[in-house]
């Protein structure tokens, strides 16, 4: 073909030079909302030391797609994948290919959620062992061309040992690993009985949950599937690191103030930053990167020039 | 329960006086992206004569949820789905708390899309008769405590064939009725040949989607089945409307330019508009909503007193 467009992202292998923009990549970390990743951005830049040129800011790669939102931070994409595994199906052929066509050498995909925890409490921070589909296969059922295959939904065991490995003593919350239930809804799917829909008892949903953890399950989210079996199938390093917005052995609605909740979901992103930096540091990287000169030689009086700015409006 | 969240509208039954809210809403128009939903929004908002009280703009009503945006204009709520059915699948059960908690009186759903023509050239209307799974069953597959069961994705034929029939000869495209196969991918889920892995050859690919037109398939998307069988399982009247933008027999990638593009995007839209002028008109509201006064005396001179005031910077 004349150029592999990659719609959904909003860039094409002959419009852009992807080798130049992304041939650096090293992570691919993904998550829900364009606000979480572009969160994950900012909170990244300061923990790899990474400095901008001066007058430039973080610009939305995938703008034009109004559909996922990407930021570059270095050797970090962070990219939003919406809600569902078909969503993330399509982000990562895209992701996929965008990696070929960078000439990118074995960049690791971590994909950062929040999940229900089972038997868990609200806060802990779980590592995917295995993802599971709703009848708890250890794959990912795909429909192509009419025909139904299954290929298994399998991550780097070795890379889940490494991040939690990364979990400190002084961690005010746990770090656990698990089997993650991959689901196709959030309310019925999930056995929550404040849908739109409920045809089972408050005793079925506990049986079921309870089923669940009996087979080591320890959290329930909509992504965990497709995002192992395609990175699996392509030969990518891949990681799933969620964490619990409450226990569903407690109920079904999150209940948690919006600060414990911002907090919570900051905890993931910390230890894939440790993990980042630890490989970037073995590798010699990241006194490159903060060898950089940055814009601000003191963050007090920068904050007192901008507040002196803003008075003489 | 103390009050119902709805998480993924960043809406409360107890923060928010939803009847108030959404009391008067009779149509709840979806689609994927943002973007599209709130163009549709301006646009719906012109074709009804509706006006806005001076001052005001549009708000996205679910911006807190950074999941989906949703504008309100009158009786059309404009809402956007993510793409793939999980993702419409949240959205659905949510909005159909939302109808009961605002009391809403028979609201109309109806998804405005894009999709894949079969045999079907890009640029034609296409209202969804039976939506399709992946293996040609007019159902929806759902994993409901690990029970897989299936609910009929049935669309409201009457309101199609209303549809249909406010398509003029002076549109200068096809508007039809015809089955539509809802899929779980993109790529590999549709046949592509051009995403990150194909496993199959161009006659495998062929050969599928000539069985596809014979079996009445006329288009393919990502999210027909769940939002037809979660509205009929709710009693509620729906359609889809989508726009083809290739002729999937004729390739994969979509080649037409930016403003053809653009131009065929707004072809459901229209024929939506004409489907609600009518109801509103036939229940004598659409009067009622011509009637307020309009901050906008004369388009030419609002448009020149905004120059000058520009010019005057």
């Amino acid at each position: 073909m004349d150029q592999d467009i990659l719609y959904h992202l909003a860039l094409g292998s002959e419009s852009h030079d992807l080798q130049e923009m992304f041939g650096d990549v090293k992570f691919v970390c993904m998550g829900g909302t364009p606000k979480r990743m572009e969160n994950f951005a900012h909170f990244i830049m300061n923990e790899i030391g990474y400095k901008l040129p001066a007058g430039t800011q973080l610009q939305d790669i995938s703008a034009y797609s109004y559909r996922y939102s990407m930021y570059k931070v270095g050797p970090v994409l962070c990219v939003s994948h919406g809600m569902g595994t078909p969503s993330v199906s399509i982000l990562m052929h895209e992701m996929i290919k965008l990696m070929y066509h960078a000439k990118c050498k074995d960049p690791v995909f971590i994909r950062i959620g929040t999940c229900g925890g089972v038997g868990v409490e609200g806060g802990t921070v779980i590592i995917t062992e295995d993802a599971l589909d709703g009848q708890l296969r250890n794959s990912h059922e795909f429909t192509i061309l009419g025909e139904t295959i299954h290929r298994p939904a399998k991550l780097d065991k070795k890379l889940a040992r490494e991040l939690k490995a990364l979990a400190t003593a002084d961690d005010p919350y746990d770090t656990i690993i698990g089997k993650t239930l991959c689901t196709n809804d959030f309310y019925e799917g999930q056995g929550r009985l404040d849908g739109a829909f409920c045809e089972f008892s408050e005793n079925d949903k506990m049986a079921y949950l309870e089923k669940l953890r009996d087979n080591g399950v320890v959290n329930i989210e909509m992504e965990s599937t497709i995002f192992a079996a395609l990175t699996h199938h392509a030969g990518i390093k891949a990681a799933v690191v969620c964490v619990a917005l409450l226990n569903r052995l407690n109920g079904d609605q999150v209940n948690a103030p919006k600060e414990v909740m911002h907090e919570w979901q900051q905890r993931p992103q910390i230890l894939v930053a440790r993990y980042i930096r630890k490989v970037l540091s073995h590798n010699g990287q990241l006194k490159s990167l903060f060898g950089h000169q940055g814009s601000i030689k003191s963050p007090r009086r920068f904050k007192l020039v901008q507040q002196e700015s803003q008075a003489h409006e």
